[in-house]
């Protein structure tokens, strides 16, 4: 059962030497993740993170790998690539510079406002229409509903959840769509907690590229306002930033139910699909219809 | 370098066999917990859960084993051991039941109140004090302070942290202690949000008892309270189920300024002392001062 891909130090010296970053000195796994093995990587050069992605489309990884060097390069708090992808133990590599800081268990409400701010300044900062090329669509409407789909038959017969499938279904009909014409660029797609670093009050670190793709921001902010517990100080931080058009803040709320509706899909089709050979997240697969249902201002009767 | 004990089928069948547990059909990782290799386990008489000890006392476990017992025979839903402590791969190793649900990243006010509720049924289930005999003491505060104190020489030097060690002394000296004589039992000691599953909206497992100790039970909720991002509403679920006494009420609030400060400097031990071969969390080392400097109702010039 491989469950976290494992590399010695040895493996690691011909790499740094090929980029002039010093003599491996210690390299220890990161605890967080399940797409990719991370470690921290100390060398007599600095300090960085090695990424073996087990799991994501290698043709992707060289945009993704582009965005964060230009969101880096803009200012943005985000790894910064220090190789190009390389191969390591089998697998598609990479070393990024480590950012400081770390997550945080109960995000307070200033620190949610900070967390919108940098959306928005990432938004401007990948705004080159170029950057958007290559990247996989990870929000296009009709692949979340064939997900849906793909997962009924499972789903109706499951014990616990299988009562709530003819809900599901009213909802993939009726909200799995956002407004057109909505200004966008490249988003991250993914601005969990789990990807946003603090060090003490300040943001330190934006992290984990590799759900972005090209889409609507306010959807950016829609799915972020709905992973944090302070949404209306995401916003505010956002818009402190960048203000929404009309059409954007009209747009908002059907965003974040459509971005709900497409996180409770992707659980349930994870929790119903186990990969073999992965390491499984426990993340409660209702959180998100419970996320609908609350936005949709309905008891859903659990 | 190891960072998580793999165990393929073969090894674990033997411990089934002895137990009367089935014929092994999965095993998979679990990506949670930096202590223990966790595995969801799954064979034809049920679903378990697999857990390697990777660094908690081995003199200890079976007093943490007998907890779970007594919590989940009381109608806490937690996990409860069907095997007795074993040796597997080298480790300390045990077979406990699999509840369902999963951690949900953005806890509402409700789900707040629930891990409220359940900890002072908790309190209750484990108040025999013979549950406590052989618990290490974890929140011991002469053994906090000597924590400390282990740690400040690195901690004067560090770029970061170096200006905040006087501030640090001047409240260790003030703050390192708790009324006396408050009401008390066996506490969990570590309910943070990635040790309480939901299953849509309904608590469904408190976990990781590994933490747990005799210490005052104002204190847990202390603790607890300070972990989620709906404090007020963790502390009225709990008055819900158990009133507070006066004294209790009136420790709260400094029982909630020690456990910060007892969270800061655990994490402020792991951050400047990281054990070889073992996976490092990232987590703000400095969430726990800000803590302390709210809770002071202080700006801490951060």
């Amino acid at each position: 059962v491989s469950v976290y891909t494992q590399v010695a130090p040895e493996e690691i010296q011909p790499l740094l030497d090929a980029h002039g970053l010093g003599q491996c000195q210690s390299l220890k796994g990161i605890a967080a993740g399940i797409e990719n093995s991370n470690y921290f990587l100390s060398t007599t050069k600095g300090e960085y993170v090695l990424t073996l992605f087990e799991r994501a489309d290698p043709e992707a990884l060289p945009c993704y790998l582009k965005l964060m060097a230009a969101a880096a390069h803009d200012g943005i708090p985000c790894p910064d690539p220090v190789t190009p992808l390389t191969t390591l133990a089998g697998r598609p590599a990479v070393i990024i510079t480590r950012l400081s800081g770390g997550t945080v268990d109960a995000p307070t409400p200033e620190q949610s406002f900070q967390t919108g701010a940098w959306l928005a300044r990432l938004h401007l900062a990948l705004a080159a229409p170029e950057l958007g090329r290559g990247l996989p669509p990870s929000h296009d409407r009709a692949l979340v509903r064939e997900r849906f789909e793909r997962n009924l038959d499972k789903a109706k017969v499951h014990a616990e959840w299988g009562g709530l499938v003819p809900l599901w279904q009213g909802w993939v009909e009726r909200f799995m769509t956002i407004p057109a014409g909505l200004p966008g660029g490249v988003i991250h797609g993914d601005l969990f907690t789990d990807n946003v670093l603090f060090d003490g009050g300040r943001l330190s670190g934006l992290i984990d590229f590799y759900y972005a793709c090209s889409d609507a921001w306010v959807l950016d902010l829609a799915i972020t306002m709905n992973a944090w517990p302070h949404a209306e100080a995401v916003a505010e931080g956002y818009r402190s930033v960048r203000a929404l058009h009309e059409t954007e803040e009209a747009a908002l709320h059907p965003c974040r139910i459509f971005a709900a509706l497409r996180f409770m899909i992707s659980r349930l089709d994870d929790a119903l699909n186990p990969r073999e050979g992965e390491m499984v997240q426990i993340k409660d697969p209702l959180e998100y219809h419970r996320k609908v249902a609350n936005l949709l201002g309905e008891s859903a009767g659990l």
